[in-house]
């Protein structure tokens, strides 16, 4: 018997404030050495679009075993009028192996991805943090603001957004007030995003930096989701050089694919050493921050662990709560 | 949309000879550099047993992609009395990367092995061939002598079986007869199924040799798809040295897992050069059998090129019989 659960089944069942501590665990369990995160298979050619097979597992109490498969396939809304990024987890009982559930993968990367910054947030950021900046108004950046908001333990008051579409950023607007109920800024630039702010989230889809780092305000902490290419990146070398804690979801992950440490790395201004996963200060191997002056960064590339344990807390959810369809087959 | 296809849906819509030509065309396609067969995932520990995620895609006419999710849980039968393998394939649509069907894999994943079998006999047992020998009775080996038979073009006549469980024997002989009405005789000894055959397959959990190289009869031809591992084999040095052409499903995959070319390189009895992919014969690159007297060998650990080739197969003749559901999620 397999549960098949719809984008629908997924957002009725899934809450930013679970989807965040999942993600945290997931980290935790990596760092403890239970929970595997093999090499993602990409393949395109000869297809005109990437696919993209995440599997991963995790140990521990949560026991989880699912595969990810996600496609991104740029010519999709004007070709097909459908999604750019389309997505299903396959669920498995890790102790026979059987594929139990497969879901829509969509809202969850886009949660898992919000719940990553929530985490950096909760470990990060100055714990008197009220304020969010944050670049592009798009699906991706939605699920930040929720994230951020209960990283902060509901104390966020306002968020400042930017995005080239002013429609996009209306949108954005409509949808975080009515959502969370906090104050949200559209402003003209990017340079407005960065003053009086005390966290900065980048979820954009560029592959060069967006500011300037001498313009960032100290004790500021900014988590950077875009950018997942080697050559690609947010954050300038500045940026990079005036933090004094660098942290990823995954240092092996961040340091093969995310362009925000390597190019620094590759310029000398910081080493390997010098970039840690969060599950080392989740765990407390590693302190956090120390001081209400220094700047912290979070990066993220996106790794299965995340789309692992939050699949596997929606379908310990629907089987509790007798939500989705079951088909034998 | 997703076409759901259980275990049933796929017996009724997969024939082994259209399983044989698309694996035919995916072994083809392969050599083409149409083709791609990625580094397939392996996932064990903490789980107490190992899942395979296999994705590959197929250009050409066939433009096929697909992941099949395998599952190997030893303790199954004993301890939930579930099936040791499990599998689910999940077929993407190449032009806009949606996944369109997900389906039982169990069936197609003894079917495209049996189908592997069947096209090395096309090209490469002697034509007047009339007799097979089996080494088990399991579920692989029935759809091996399908395979055989189609790939003899119906001209199998007989079939020796032998297998440690006589149970297991009795019911090869009663569902092979049954299914496609040729004579099976159960022999009582490995070696009795040497002698007076034209083509040995072997289809077993052996990890060692299940004969002596001396003992085959010129003129055979043997397909070996048990035993994946580096330093496990079902053929021992002295076969391989008799043999005058080696095959493999992909060669790539069988110098990389295959104990049974393995051995016997790190021997120094073969090169890696003596190695062809069947593809390469397929393709007219390479001669295949040039005489009556020569021993010729196939290797296949299964690779997804397979599945990916007959799991679009099904999909596709799913869709034109409107056999299945249709579930939106």
């Amino acid at each position: 018997m397999v549960r098949l659960l719809t984008r629908e089944n997924v957002a009725q069942l899934l809450k930013m404030p679970d989807a965040l501590a999942y993600v945290e665990e997931a980290y935790k369990q990596l760092i403890l050495g239970n929970a595997i995160v093999p090499q993602r298979i990409a393949i395109t050619e000869p297809a005109p679009g990437l696919t993209l097979i995440m599997p991963g597992i995790i140990g521990g109490k949560m026991n989880a075993l699912a595969t990810k498969i996600v496609s991104v396939y740029k010519q999709n809304p004007e070709k097909y009028k459908m999604p750019t990024v389309l997505a299903k987890i396959m669920v498995q009982d890790i102790n026979n192996g059987d594929i139990v559930c497969i879901m829509d993968g969509s809202l969850i990367t886009a949660m898992r991805t919000g719940a990553a910054t929530g985490v950096s947030v909760k470990y990060l950021a100055r714990k008197d943090s009220k304020t969010l900046s944050i670049f592009s108004g798009g699906i991706q950046a939605r699920k930040q603001v929720s994230a951020v908001y209960w990283g902060l333990n509901k104390k966020l008051e306002k968020c400042k957004v930017y995005d080239l579409k002013k429609d996009t950023a209306k949108d954005f607007k409509n949808e975080i007030e009515r959502e969370i109920g906090i104050e949200i800024e559209i402003v003209e630039s990017g340079d407005d995003l960065l003053n009086n702010t005390d966290i900065i989230v980048t979820a954009t889809t560029s592959t060069t930096p967006l500011f300037a780092g001498e313009q960032i305000i100290e004790g500021s902490h900014i988590s950077s989701i875009g950018a997942h290419a080697p050559d690609a990146r947010e954050l300038d070398s500045m940026t990079i050089k005036r933090a004094s804690l660098l942290t990823a979801g995954l240092k092996e992950a961040c340091l093969a694919e995310a362009g925000d440490y390597i190019i620094p790395i590759r310029e000398g201004i910081i080493t390997q050493d010098d970039v840690f996963s969060i599950g080392e200060i989740i765990t407390g191997n590693k302190a956090g921050r120390s001081s209400d002056s220094e700047i912290t960064i979070f990066k993220s590339v996106g790794i299965s662990a995340q789309d692992v344990a939050v699949g596997k807390l929606v379908y310990d959810r629907a089987i509790k709560e007798g939500i989705g369809k079951d088909i034998d087959f």
